[in-house]
């Protein structure tokens, strides 16, 4: 997706560690109309697909999501990262956080994932897929299908793609970042 | 806001100690064309002001921020509830949450928020006003103008919307709880 691109290298900051800032335009200020942009995307993606929800994760993913959900006018379920003290029948599963250091835990109530769901999980960075692993755990534990997986960012050099992919997940990037050394951004053409 | 109420009453759980649950179409589980149409109604009341910007809080504030945003073609920025490790030059305010019974922080980078700005608040909930309490203070931290405060449902039993009136802030909430009593859920006509 060449705006998305050409965003990323125009506003894009890179920190040690592999770490893309992109809070200028996608994860903390967040720009409407390049979120919808990203939202077609994905509907070109999986809307022909036999999808019946959009599922993400808090917070990052919810914008996507729901753009995308609104296109093709699907619920959409975010997972939680703190258990809310009056749900009842949750799904749980363990995440770890590359950029956080630390592990957390998601959670669906079992009332909006269910064995009858075929979903698309939407998020805004692919890296060594633990957010993903912790979705499809959920997934496993409720019976549902995952039709694909769509992220706006990909990096590349984390892996998580190429683990995915080799499960044969149906994985759509919109940027793939193949590299952030020395601090300047590599896109895959 | 009449398709609001309806889903409010057909749909809306009520738990002990004033809470009522959405979770099936607004913060958990959310139903996009929903959103749009309460976008469509915070675009009306905000619409004409001098708003340059939409605040918001993760998580349940995001989806109808972003979709206001969207069709006021402004961008929007969500408070964290966790400082990141790369976040430089950072607002914080700490916030009670009453549900969750337990006090956290919320930030934004003092790059997306400054002296120019002219905000409306959106979020899900207006209960004390305690996450609107914590967004004035980083507005004034900011020094930034907050125009308007757009909530989806308010609980007047709980006082946070006369409180904030008094103060002269432009609250705006599209359906108003006026009791949880013996869990029955009483709507504002």
């Amino acid at each position: 997706m060449e705006k998305l691109k050409q965003r990323i290298l125009s506003d894009g900051r890179c920190f040690p560690g592999g770490i893309l800032k992109v809070d200028s335009f996608l994860n903390h200020q967040m720009d409407p109309n390049l979120m919808k942009s990203i939202a077609v995307e994905f509907a070109k993606q999986f809307g022909e697909s036999s999808v019946n929800k959009i599922l993400t994760v808090e917070a990052s993913g919810i914008a996507p999501a729901i753009m995308l959900g609104f296109l093709l006018d699907l619920p959409v379920v975010f997972a939680k990262k703190k258990k809310p003290s009056t749900m009842e029948g949750m799904l749980q599963a363990e995440v770890f956080s590359f950029t956080k250091q630390r592990s957390y835990n998601i959670c669906i109530s079992s009332e909006y994932l269910t064995s009858t769901d075929k979903v698309v999980f939407i998020d805004d960075f692919l890296a060594y897929g633990n957010a993903s692993r912790g979705i499809i755990s959920l997934c496993e534990q409720a019976g549902a299908e995952i039709v694909g997986m769509g992220f706006i960012i990909e990096k590349a050099f984390q892996g998580g793609g190429e683990m995915l992919r080799k499960e044969g997940y149906n994985v759509h990037s919109l940027a793939i970042v193949e590299s952030l050394e020395d601090c300047i951004i590599k896109l895959r053409d």
